[in-house]
């Protein structure tokens, strides 16, 4: 069970912050400390012990968190924020942390009554300080999601579901029960199908688009396994590439190279991008490439650290990122190609598998 | 365009409460104010006009938000919120209201900052005050959620889709297919499919367990369409229904009825659950139903008005609210029969339209 061990790793973080508890509000980081994945729940985390620790969750809840959460104290009550505040203040806690970075103006009025004499003090990010870095069970499910929709696009691709007369929204919609097939208990995100000029729009919705021969067409999808997120972007061509399809997808997979090899343990964040971005600057796009490199995954599809020009911090090992440099050429047509990775103290480890050459179908 | 008259009663709200403007950062209250679907942005709602309103979204949804939001000054910055509370202060607004049930202590911080000498103003719920009466439109994009979930389960019936040997996760997985086939975007939540014992739980989660002769199936399902979710419950039983099985099931069929006919305009929220409830205690089951009798559904799937022993105020007309009673005997089995209607001056407006006779299939 990796959730006893990261909850000794937060308990070490209070002490160090003479912080008598937490109060952990945020259900995602209630279900990385805990394996919880109801929608409703609070936990207190004792500095002192895990055995003084308490979960708290609503009676529909019951049988699942006392599967899920067997090894911590639990209770039933509602709201379960307040409650586990009573309750610390009641197990003689005097500084209470809270994460003042979700708990809203409201919500702490509620929180403060309940605490009393106790102080409730700020206290954002502790846990998510604690996610940047991914341990080796959250890699394999990581692991797991990616290969969940390396095997969809493959399966895709094999039985002719890329073809000229499809609609975006009819090969969406088959790469996403192709990725339930392989696993995933859902898409991580929306899917992104996007044909012809449709594929110089960065973030483009699926539509009655129909694909035509010549076209580029680009895919920016992925799978959920056990609540950890995948991301992949590929662009194929349908029919006969181009000279300047050739051209634009060999700029970016040369940048997208560049910024997989800058994924070395210590590097700042915003070299990781300029790595990339150089790439595509010296070539005269720099224009066309309108966002971050990349960007954290796990439990949610975007999360810290943000590969970008104003991202702040340095590569640590088992940070899993995605890599995904992108040229947009509006009216006309766009290639990203994006990986996710998990950096490592050699080479990063890559997680999504399928070719990064040109592939036209 | 609904929206503009939304904003236009909003506005009314504000100049009641004596505020300049408010800032508007849950992006579910966005959407329903200017029909923006992005997963950033910030609305600032100036009591004065419409024309002084101004909607900030970032770089990635400039063409959405332009076909989206075409009514009203658009600007792209990030991050929003900070950017509007700037914009609000810079505009003259002395007392700007913004979400407090929203915003994060944290987040508050940063928009103090912004807003300069300009008073910040708690003013949660004022949106969600607007929302918890639907307009025709949100009942037109309801009325189509509960016309696929209504249409996906005639067709899982219809072709046999519901029978022995078949596992809950295989039927769940079908039923979401059918919705996107009748025209949903998607789930409105996580599908429900507990067969025989698993019956008896309120919010199980669909398993590898298979569907037998004699068993209650219970579907708790619903459609996405617009934003909007429908929200349905059946309870069949495949094989032969036994004795036991057909009284429980006319047992919470007739609370259901009951729960239905207590939908009057006026009825205060509380008097609906009992009206339901009373049928159910009178038959000695009162401690086997476990839940409230409904809620309200909209942009959310559970919204206010919350109809259970402990709501507060009474029904208007135009409210969207599901009925759904259940009783759960715990390792045995159990029903819950839930429909979505809107309250209406008259009789309620059923928006689920399957049968509420017991199927047996």
């Amino acid at each position: 069970m990796p959730y006893s061990s990261r909850r000794a790793t937060l308990r070490a973080t209070l002490r160090d912050r003479e912080l008598d508890a937490l109060l952990v509000t945020n259900l995602l980081n209630i279900r990385y400390l805990t394996g919880f994945t109801g929608s409703n729940a609070a936990l207190l985390v004792r500095a002192e012990s895990d055995g003084a620790s308490v979960f708290c969750t609503d009676g529909r809840y019951l049988t699942q968190a006392a599967e899920q959460v067997p090894d911590l104290e639990r209770v039933v009550e509602r709201p379960c924020d307040v409650a586990m505040a009573q309750r610390a203040a009641k197990d003689g806690a005097r500084r209470i942390g809270f994460e003042s970075g979700h708990v809203t103006v409201d919500a702490l009025d509620a929180l403060t009554e309940a605490a009393g004499s106790a102080e409730l003090v700020r206290a954002p990010g502790l846990v998510e300080q604690l996610r940047l870095v991914k341990d080796e069970a959250e890699v394999d499910a990581l692991r797991m999601a990616c290969a969940a929709a390396d095997r969809a696009l493959a399966t895709l691709v094999e039985h002719g579901g890329l073809r000229e007369g499809r609609t975006e929204r009819e090969i969406a919609r088959e790469l996403e029960a192709l990725m339930l097939d392989h696993g995933a208990s859902g898409p991580s995100f929306e899917t992104i199908v996007a044909t012809g000029a449709n594929s110089a729009v960065p973030h483009h919705r699926p539509t009655d688009a129909v694909v035509r021969a010549g076209d580029f067409v680009k895919l920016d999808f992925g799978a959920l396994v056990d609540g950890y997120h995948s991301d992949m972007t590929r662009t194929l061509v349908v029919g006969k590439a181009a000279d300047w399809q050739r051209e634009l997808y060999e700029l970016v997979a040369a940048a997208q190279a560049a910024g997989r090899a800058a994924l070395v343990v210590g590097t700042p964040v915003s070299e990781v991008d300029a790595a990339a971005r150089s790439v595509i600057e010296r070539a005269g796009y720099g224009e066309q490439f309108l966002h971050g490199l990349g960007h954290g995954v796990g439990l949610q599809i975007h999360e810290a650290p943000a590969l970008s020009k104003v991202g702040g911090g340095t590569l640590l090992p088992g940070m899993a990122v995605t890599v995904e440099p992108g040229v947009y050429l509006a009216g006309k047509g766009g290639v990203r190609i994006e990986d996710t990775l998990v950096v490592r103290a050699g080479a990063p480890e890559l997680l999504t598998l399928t070719t990064k050459e040109l592939v036209v179908v």
